[in-house]
């Protein structure tokens, strides 16, 4: 572990901030070790407090803030696919994209760990986690195409590519961060047009779309 | 489990015939359910064969003969990927991908069960099973493009390439099958091109491919 910086005069926190001060130290812990290679006192070390705090926070122990670590991650990731239903349509999934990528860039080692649900037991429940977040990426795009009704190319085309994202975000942090997140973000959004082209030559609800998203330009 | 076909008078098989076909019935077994909830007994009952005959093939138990159902798959799924050298590329990639359908097609939910590591302990392992697939599908490619030394833009193209066609063929078990395999075949390869032609915009590399791509055609 890296030493924690000189920790500051005891400082009182609300619970709100308490609480997630823990499941970050618990996050980032998760993320560089096996969970049952991880302790409890070393996540009250991680934080600067006790371990009988942290039993306050999570009396379930380990588990449960491990879960926790996990939802509270999720939830971050699906707050940056919030977009107002407004003005040109591609500007919009790159302000996501964006707000991605920086989730992505702070929780580094976190990130691989929640989409590769850690080498816990209670993998299905992690598993349905993620596929919450996935399942909701999907949904907010189709929001933001106005489709209520997707047909099963457009949907299947829609969840290769925020897959492709997945794999593109796990690769970039193995690469050092490059190409910069600027150009992994046009670059993604080029992709996903280009592959609603490809599927706008077999499918018409698609191909209705593609045209809507080169006349929005 | 679906009541067993009446079993035949007892055939002698090889040894390997014999390890095959316990393998088959594992991996059949283990897609449907967690290795946890599946027995010794239960492989012996689906396969036709006594308990201790399992044993003798497999003295590691349940673990072991998890372990060898998985590793029996991906070499098979391997083998998909092997093509000859010759000819144009991108009906090449179309056999390949045929092949691979045709996996996934017979194997259902054990390919299913495969690429999410299902939900046994030892996840790690087969995770690095699987990865081994896909790295082995990503140097088939570059073989095939005769590229020795790929760049990060072009190794992440094609490696976002290769997860999209896994999510889509886990969407396709899903979805019944739909659209027919020919046609995700094609929608497939048409999307490589694609995806290759967005990062031709931004490397090098990536544009003398796509122009021998399509000098190839």
């Amino acid at each position: 572990m890296t030493p924690s910086a000189p920790t500051p005069a005891y400082r009182r926190l609300s619970v709100e901030e308490r609480r997630s001060q823990l499941l970050d130290a618990a996050l980032s812990l998760f993320a560089h070790r096996a969970p049952e290679e991880v302790s409890l006192d070393d996540v009250a070390e991680a934080a600067g407090v006790s371990r009988p705090l942290v039993y306050r926070y999570f009396p379930g122990g380990k588990q449960q803030l491990y879960e926790a670590a996990l939802r509270s991650a999720a939830e971050e990731l699906r707050n940056c696919f919030d977009e107002p239903l407004q003005g040109p349509l591609l500007p919009r999934l790159s302000r996501a994209l964006d707000r991605y990528l920086a989730f992505v860039d702070q929780h580094d080692a976190g990130f691989s760990a929640l989409l590769q649900g850690g080498s816990v037991v209670e993998t299905s429940r992690t598993t349905a986690t993620v596929d919450g977040v996935r399942r909701a990426a999907a949904e907010h795009i189709m929001r933001h195409l106005e489709v209520t009704e997707a047909g099963p190319r457009l949907r299947m085309t829609v969840r290769m590519w925020i897959t492709a994202v997945e794999a593109a975000s796990l690769i970039w942090l193995d690469e050092d961060k490059q190409p910069p997140a600027a150009e992994l973000r046009d670059w993604l959004v080029e992709q996903f047009v280009a592959v609603l082209s490809v599927t706008a030559r077999r499918d018409q609800q698609t191909a209705a779309l593609v045209e809507a998203l080169s006349a929005d330009l």
